[in-house]
């Protein structure tokens, strides 16, 4: 159990690693390097099992290669769940292996649902486990959640976040190309949905609100859109967001400028394909594929200094 | 693989089983009559396998009592979850379960993600599994979806409902009370965000309605706003509804009436902890603690009568 306050620990990691940048782990087989799935034997009667294996290998050696570059890692739940319990076993194994070397863990799960579910969910996702046979392992220490149900669906969660120390982050503006079907919706005043919920969320939080001024309930806000994740910078003074798509999805660092003050506080900034999968790049061809690690390492190098000149520090 | 339409199968269980209730599986160990949790000796080294072995065998069991009632079973994803990795198996097991005494089964999973993740979330709780070592195991029939992210998130769950027969509820207007906070969003034509989303989803199913003139794309509408529940009715004409809420969280059948057309069809109604913990109701207290079974058969018969009656059926 944390003592301090979620995004106080989050900013105080951010300045120590002195990037906003964290590391999305959204490992598929398929593209994991020869080095890890060369020496597996994957066949029909123990496929799940062997996957599982490189999966675990590979997120394992890249939290060590990030470690030393990042403040955190985001871990996304879907990725596992397709490995059905095994995967399950392996999401829990890798935020211990995360949360073993110091780095802030977020749990990527998308929960959402009414009030006796939805506490349900923040026990499964979000607390440490209450069963005293797990108790040596921790959960995350935050999680994504979907707004769609209300307060109902994000208060238990919230609840987690206030007893533990833990923290939130709910969707408010995502970066995919469809968001605009719902999100988009407007009032009779021009209001979209996604300002809407961002200044529910913004209130849902403001008795977390830490020591240097955001609270442990934050916004998912994508930076696919620099015009409406620049609106929502100004509108939500006390809410960090977290800001997906840079890279693979299209958002380049200029874009997610849009997402911080002008003190550089305000955001953390996840990556995941262009990162952990950077060994496919043409860009680090030259190291060999022995040299896998090596090229995680250089992109996570090569994004920091990019996110810190678009920033200008 | 289903050759027929997940409606046409769906409409097809009812008409047999002459009703259009389901049961829903919250399973909470703490509930569970003492006939199942009393000869399981519960300690801090094995309490998630001995939780999770009583949960199983209850679900087993109330799966044999209600199959001969009803047409289908709604198992609510995130009270498995709470037991991590032994609970995401339990879950899987219950599947076969409920498909083995041929009950349509939905995965009360409420998934929703960019398209690339969602995916990844179709084919973990849709799809039936791919991997060689698991496909003698079948997914649920349907799964529930969170619209927030637009087709996007939903157009994954679609294609899985195309390829193999099978369905897909997306969340409309939930029955929980702070629905309101974000469902209730209102454009310049008064126009509320849920009859936006669930146009949506009469749009989005267009391609898969099938021979009974409603589509594999279904929307979950709470009943607990019986007015809503009307307009939607009459504004998606071949969209069936999934109906929660009823008992325990306050729907009666006269209320989840106006999710039907008038000749009887449109709607499932789910109800779950009114029938499951159906012998911790006072009414049932003298058929005495060893008759559980009997209470929720009790209950699961009255109910259907219930909404008979209100549906003059």
């Amino acid at each position: 159990m944390a003592d301090l306050n979620f995004a106080d620990r989050l900013l105080d990691a951010v300045a120590e690693k002195k990037t906003p940048l964290i590391v999305g782990l959204d490992p598929v087989y398929e593209q994991l390097p020869a080095a890890i799935t060369g020496h597996r034997e994957l066949n029909d009667e123990n496929d799940v099992e062997a996957a599982v294996d490189a999966v675990l290998e590979f997120c394992t050696r890249v939290i060590k290669v990030v470690a030393p570059h990042v403040a955190g890692v985001k871990i996304n739940a879907a990725f596992f769940e397709s490995y059905y319990w095994d995967g399950a076993e392996a999401y829990m194994n890798i935020v211990q292996e995360a949360a073993a070397r110091g780095l802030i863990v977020i749990g990527d799960v998308k929960r959402g649902d009414v009030g006796n579910t939805a506490k349900q969910y923040a026990a499964a996702t979000l607390a440490d486990p209450a069963l005293a046979s797990l108790d040596d392992l921790v959960a995350p220490d935050a999680v994504t959640v979907n707004p769609y149900l209300g307060l109902d669906g994000v208060q238990p969660f919230i609840d987690v976040a206030k007893d533990e120390g833990k923290g939130v982050f709910v969707l408010v503006r995502t970066s995919n190309a469809s968001a605009a079907d719902v999100q988009e919706f407007k009032n009779a005043a021009g209001v979209p949905l996604y300002m809407h919920v961002g200044k529910l969320v913004e209130k849902w939080g403001a008795e977390l609100v830490g020591a240097k001024g955001y609270s442990a309930i934050g916004a998912v806000v994508g930076a696919t859109n620099a015009e409406q994740l620049a609106e929502l910078r100004r509108a939500l003074p006390s809410t960090l967001f977290l800001i997906p798509g840079l890279g693979a999805q299209g958002a380049t660092p200029a874009d997610v400028v849009k997402g911080f003050k002008s003190d550089g506080t305000g955001a953390i900034v996840n990556a995941s394909r262009s990162l952990i999968f950077a060994y496919n790049d043409d860009k680090y061809k030259d190291l060999g594929p022995e040299s896998w690690e090596k090229a995680i390492e250089n992109a996570v190098v090569e994004t920091k200094q990019a996110l810190a000149q678009a920033l200008g520090q």
